[in-house]
């Protein structure tokens, strides 16, 4: 139905089949470091717009493609587009990030939630998806995303950005069987939102639990893992003939790794705070690793940036598994030809690893 | 010359000696959570001018001590006041958190920094807890304390609070050397400043590193723990016949903590985000260990409190060695009742560990 995949080093990558060298794509690569989005950006209005119009996250998507050689394209979404398809009223105002306008709080609250049809509310992203897709003609593969439940419900309870999740975790404390009525709802409405995006199109998935390392180990493992866990095994697993990939990152999560891979992912995001050679020590073998430079590295000059790609490649080490990426998404004032550095050294430094 | 010790419970516990019961104290047990504190603030006019004040800062430091039966005092100050020796035009802006007018960003920057002279530029602190020390009249033991040098360097730099250290950040991976330098002369300042409390009183010490978890784990190890270790070994470690315990405590360090251990320093703080039977399997006896419920446990009824406290309490499991603490400041706005049931929880449930 589509064109054939002529890279597919990313999902060789992620199932940890061999791979002539080290697959790249870099968290947030469609952003606001590129003055392309930026101007796509004002054309759209609004960030929100930009999200809910296929034709402009279809160009914001593939942007950088066309800067860099990147190994796969990563849809332009946001993680708040199920609580927006809940009409708790979001919005992103200038410089304060996003906002819930209805927050969940009581009881009547996370009742009156409801799993969004991904069809009708969130059609917008399983069009941006096939259009993609369509656009991509087979160069690179298409990664889908969602937020994890738990931080997905950051956003909810708080009604916006947290330092401290005061709100979440009263209620996690205070009355966590509530909480857990919610996180449940918001799971069911990810497992479909992912499996639409699957469906449209998306040839490996992503969850992102920004905010997961802000809890207790026991927390995380009931609050955040959980539910993680239920999305991958609700998950479309196949499609047309390949399997789909599906990574979990959750941001300071170093020391629950082992945890992570026990739950069927293919791979796990690694942040810069912990080494891959330890990362792939707890993780001994069961999952692909995806990560890690400090988004920061983006900031020194070029020859830096390659000894740094290099010490994570080294890192890493020999043999097959390794996605490289940034430890989380590129900042909006880094230059992109700082970017185009961390790529070249990635295709020249990697390819010894995979020999 | 002073008040023999009534309590020494917390600095038996910080040299892993045996004592009845868990010792207990808060960070920020001084704060804007209590009534009486936020009076005092608004009698000085500023937070600055509170800190300034070596009358305000006793009255705020005792204040916790008349509401609960915690084991020390902890000089009321702030990481800052050693860039404010340094004439670096710090404010705190309301709502704004602190902001450096007076950024360090080149060399020119740095060759004018000068370590400041305890007596001189810091003696409102070195007279606060003089004045501190006298009116506890030896009911408890009085802590003293400092930034890191990393986190007070990150407010160097950036001239304030950041979420993501860009400026430091760039400076450490583009111009390591200028940091280094920067970093030295703060080592140098904290090392005096911190042996400046311990001659007016301070009977142990401990460091704030809230941002050394923000760093990958190489970068951990030279620009943040390599200075501690500096500071361990310039610390007057024995006063008045008694040994005087430092403690260090990186926010978000929870898999360094073999690390830290290593500096030499008797105790380590611990967050909520590392079980302290993993920290104490970690660090093998070597040091005590002071944390760390989650303080958004205070957000919870009292009874959800009590069990939370116990989970802590069986986690560090038999034997002596443990302070118990939360695992970052009280949040301003917690019920100071909450924390009086996390203080008689501790009283109550601790001493069955230690017999």
């Amino acid at each position: 139905m589509s064109a054939p995949l002529k890279n597919d080093v990313l999902l060789r990558a992620l199932l940890r089949q061999p791979t002539e060298r080290t697959p790249l794509w870099m968290m947030r690569q469609a952003g606001r470091y590129l003055p392309e989005y930026r101007a796509t950006r004002a054309k759209a209005g609004s960030f929100l717009a930009m999200c809910m119009n296929p034709e402009y996250a279809c160009e914001v998507t593939l942007q950088p493609l066309e800067r860099f050689p990147l190994d796969a394209a990563i849809l332009f979404s946001d993680i708040l587009t199920i609580p927006h398809a809940m009409d708790l009223d979001l919005a992103f105002e200038a410089g304060e990030g996003p906002k819930i306008g209805k927050p969940v709080r009581t009881a009547a609250d996370v009742d009156a939630l409801f799993v969004p049809d991904p069809a009708k509310e969130l059609k917008y992203v399983v069009d941006a998806v096939a259009l993609i897709r369509r656009e991509l003609g087979g160069r690179v593969p298409l990664i889908g995303f969602a937020g994890s439940p738990w931080t997905v419900g950051t956003y909810m309870v708080e009604g916006g950005g947290s330092k401290t999740f005061a709100r979440i975790k009263g209620m996690m404390y205070g009355d966590p069987k509530l909480l857990h009525r919610m996180l449940d709802v918001v799971t069911r409405a990810t497992t479909d939102y992912l499996n639409a995006q699957v469906e449209a199109g998306a040839q490996a998935v992503m969850v992102f639990d920004t905010w997961g390392g802000a809890l207790a180990p026991a927390q995380y493992r009931e609050f955040s893992l959980q539910y993680m866990a239920r999305i991958v095994h609700g998950l479309t697993r196949e499609r047309d003939g390949r399997r789909v990939p599906v990574v979990l990152f959750t941001k300071g999560g170093g020391r629950w790794l082992a945890e992570m891979a026990a739950t069927g992912a293919d791979a796990l995001g690694v942040d810069w705070t912990t080494d891959l050679a330890d990362a792939r020590a707890q993780t001994a073998g069961k999952v692909a690793l995806q990560g890690n430079l400090d988004p920061c590295v983006l900031y020194a000059p070029p020859a830096v940036i390659r000894e740094e790609v290099a010490k994570v490649l080294a890192s890493y080490g020999h043999g097959h598994g390794h996605v490289f990426n940034l430890g989380h998404g590129i900042h909006p004032d880094v230059n992109p030809e700082h970017a185009g550095a961390m790529v070249a050294a990635v295709h020249e430094l990697s390819p010894q690893y995979h020999r």
